[in-house]
């Protein structure tokens, strides 16, 4: 690969083709199922690869904080879900950004629903949250108590207007197989169509909004879901393709290391590429060990499939450990550039800021201490 | 805490006068065994803590990047040594600091140092770095023969002088009582003992660097040693104080977050901070829970001992779910801004980029994309 030999610290490579291949695929299923797109740009955050979903006829995104609504908005987005409990401490931004574009918030309470207008000057979507079974946030989609004391609560509030029910199905990142996927999407999916069938008659207008990135990735048939907002899809990661997500050959980053040291006592490789490039994130995989990475060799101008045997074993702030088998250890010197899957690609993109092709060009994320203006 | 008003989202409080009296006990420790202190800069990145070292009289420092290298010797720091296995790609970065600066650095193989002497325009100091048990990086102090070949790889190298052997007993981190972590600095100093009095013949100015924040915080008589590096104690954290390497009280950073949503029926809290905020690094407690951060309630200008039974127990991307005890969960609203003491410091001061001071005061951190001159 040409690009490695313009490498001297730890990159994020990004394989712009099989990012565009993931990005038309998911529009391609959305619209083949009637549902709205509404991908989740808190994996990339950037605005080069938002214009490459824009290309692709995407319109309406998701982020995971208000911060990351205002960066995309400044580059031109104004129809933004942020899927996270809404901090109304963060009142300046709400407005900044309720003035100017189509925003959504989520809440699970309706004393938030109370705090929210009254700091609002201008309207909101607002999605109830629900729980489909990860038990992080939301209402229990069995909870018609809250939800309508939540619902009455909105209907009192002049700048809030009720949107539907919006649910992410974390427990599918529990899922090894396809039909583990599948279960969780049907059961979600039968919750959701309770819901719907409960409150449509109210609400003609209702909005369904589900799609995490195994759910999205593996079925077909949304039940009563009008919108789907996947977002890991983007890049996939080791993670996903455990989940059986993705292929390992859809995987678009990877994080290009130099190797620093070798011990071959105990089969190690010493990379340049730490807990600040890759995360701490760690992934068991089906074969007990506990992994912070894989390792992909060079191919041609892209990189090819895993090292079997081969991973990184543990990190430090700076340094990863590869482990390889004995008949890889002589292939690879000190000064060489090793190219890792990364365990969970949100986490690492966040940490690395920005992106190199595989044609050399850099592209920039948010600046997480930069404030965005629209206009 | 009046600065709790202030704040509106993830926010990484630094407790200065903490913070200098860790910086000033280390000073007196090391003054009090004769020996040079070298703190670690990776913890705080940041020239403003930096200065508070020089105005303790430190001089001389240690980073783990050339790049982290340039940004402190952009701020007047002039004898740095680069505690991570050179990176000889970084040619110019390392002949940027070598013209300026007394710049070390580490190997732990012959090849290497014929390399580095092949990119070097300007004079290098050199480390050995020696494996003392903790098996991450270097050599296994007992190898003499590669040792051996090392040394007799500087002599033939004109740009390159051999500095001594350095350790970093990272194992220490293993220690769950002060007792474990003497045995770890004596093992070690036994070690070092032994090289010292293998080369010292030959090399009457040899150095020899150790010191990780267990060992130096908690031990007196550093045998042979005559540099001490730690870092981490500029902060401490809940792995130290853990490991016993600190009290609680000694932790000088607390992440500051926004509670976001509550679930009564699993006593949970939903926090504005997570892996993106913490890391996803993860501490396995002597009561068998694995912690991201203890909660510590604010008292006065300052926060108390983190509460028995609340802790963080789950992290994704910004959520972060904080365990609580039934007492204590209707005194928590949302809206409400709660302390958490981070398990690693390191990785959260390198995710959050900046420090507030109880005072309000923004302290920068080094900016991972910006590339620092020395004018």
């Amino acid at each position: 690969m040409s690009i490695l030999h313009q490498i001297i610290e730890p990159t994020l490579l990004l394989d712009e083709a099989k990012c565009k291949s993931n990005i038309l695929k998911m529009v391609e299923k959305a619209a083949r199922n009637g549902v709205r797109l509404r991908p989740h740009f808190k994996t990339h955050q950037s605005h080069a690869v938002g214009q490459w979903f824009r290309a692709a006829g995407v319109r309406a995104i998701t982020t995971s904080s208000l911060r990351m609504a205002c960066y995309f908005a400044a580059d031109g987005w104004d129809d933004i879900t942020v899927a996270f409990p809404v901090n109304t401490l963060e009142q300046e931004r709400l407005n900044r950004l309720a003035k100017k574009i189509k925003l959504n918030v989520l809440v699970e309470d309706a004393g938030t629903v109370a705090r929210l207008n009254d700091v609002l000057q201008h309207p909101v979507g607002v999605f109830i949250k629900v729980d489909l079974g990860s038990h992080r946030t939301g209402v229990s989609a069995a909870d018609t108590n809250t939800i309508d004391g939540i619902i009455a609560a909105m209907e009192q509030a002049d700048k809030i207007t009720f949107k539907g029910f919006l649910a992410h199905a974390g427990h599918s990142y529990h899922a090894r197989s396809h039909a583990a996927i599948q279960q969780v999407h049907e059961a979600g999916n039968q919750m959701m169509q309770t819901l719907h069938d409960r409150y449509i008659g109210r609400y003609p207008q209702l909005e369904i909004a589900t799609g995490d990135t195994p759910t999205a990735s593996i079925c077909e048939g949304f039940g009563p879901t009008t919108e789907i907002r996947p977002g890991n899809y983007v890049f996939y990661d080791v993670t996903q393709a455990v989940i059986t997500s993705c292929t390992y050959d859809e995987i678009a980053v990877a994080l290009a290391c130099p190797v620093v040291a070798k011990h071959k006592d105990r089969l190690e490789i010493v990379l340049y590429g730490g807990g600040i490039h890759f995360s701490k994130d760690v992934l068991e995989m089906p074969d007990g060990t506990r992994n912070y990475g894989a390792w992909v060799p060079g191919q041609g101008n892209h990189w090819g499939a895993p090292v079997p045997g081969c991973y990184m074993s543990k990190l430090s702030q700076e340094h990863g450990i590869l482990k390889v088998t004995a008949e890889w250890f002589d292939t690879i010197h000190v000064g060489d550039i090793l190219l890792i899957l990364p365990v969970h690609s949100c986490m690492t993109a966040d940490l690395m800021g920005s992106f190199t092709t595989l044609d050399g060009n850099r592209l920039l994320m948010m600046d997480k201490h930069e404030e965005y203006f629209l206009d």
